[in-house]
């Protein structure tokens, strides 16, 4: 299962490769697409779009998750973000990928242990879960962060199915490990 | 110059054609793509992606108008609209299309006259101003209007090069006819 993460931003987005194969995850591909900020916001998205669609013709991924933007309290913002989110998740849904979205307060929890883990933290986490010799840098750590919190939350349902449980409730991760 | 208008949304999108010849107005077509709203949200944005790429192809486009989303009080709408608006945008920045933006304000002082009109006005200023048989439907209308002001924002712009006068400035527009 290979697995693309997208941290979607109108300056910056995101993006991280990876392959999961029985709980244990490889890393195969990162990278921050940033946007020319003197282009009308309609190329941007263009941009935004064409590039994920780049990715995807490179890595060829059987699955996409997308981090939740974080809800600004500046309306005027959240309305940009909205539309660089629309714009990645309609590259991702004409490659009939499904989307699966995270809360940043999720792909913390699920990567670090706990919600209210910093940039750094997570990028720690994320070396040491993908056993990287570098940090990656932010943008690239938030995109693999939210593709290694969605390879433990398909994991976990197939894990919460062999045992016949339930898997309607949401699955409990913590410290990057699955808690059954 | 041929206009498509768009107003978008999650749940309908509406789109209007018209042709503009020296300040005269001429309705070409308009509809509204009412989106599934049992389909996951990128699903959802790719539909309205590909019918509007589907509009486009159809009618063949040189400008395209975009009715700026209302900034909502409520911030999870206001990011919902703005992912309908990126997925939109993408279409039209597709096919290279460049995207003019109206707010509401602008679209109902250009077509009605004043800023604060209702719906109902806006659908019969359109279909006066158009000489159509019937009322167009809200969303339908939503989107001539808009495509309507783009047409007399360029009509203007033109007559006052034309004129050799100042064209940085916003250009006026009352009743749905230009004032230099």
């Amino acid at each position: 299962m290979r697995i693309l993460g997208i941290d979607p931003g109108l300056r910056k987005t995101g993006f991280g490769v990876i392959d999961t194969h029985y709980a244990k995850l490889y890393y195969v591909g990162s990278g921050t697409i940033a946007i020319p900020t003197d282009l009308p916001l309609h190329r941007r998205l263009k941009y935004i779009m064409d590039h994920i669609r780049e990715v995807i013709e490179h890595y060829k991924p059987s699955h996409s998750a997308l981090e939740k933007v974080f809800v600004n309290t500046n309306p005027e913002t959240t309305l940009l973000l909205g539309q660089a989110r629309g714009a990645a998740m309609c590259a991702l849904a004409d490659y009939d990928l499904d989307v699966a979205e995270y809360t940043a307060l999720q792909i913390k929890k699920a990567v670090v242990g706990r919600g209210h883990a910093n940039k750094e933290q997570v990028q720690t986490m994320v070396q040491h879960l993908l056993s990287l010799n570098g940090r990656p840098e932010p943008d690239s750590a938030d995109a693999l962060a939210c593709a290694i919190t969605h390879a433990h939350t398909i994991t976990l349902t197939h894990k919460l199915q062999d045992l016949d449980m339930d898997t309607t409730h949401t699955p409990r991760l913590r410290g990057g490990r699955l808690h059954i």
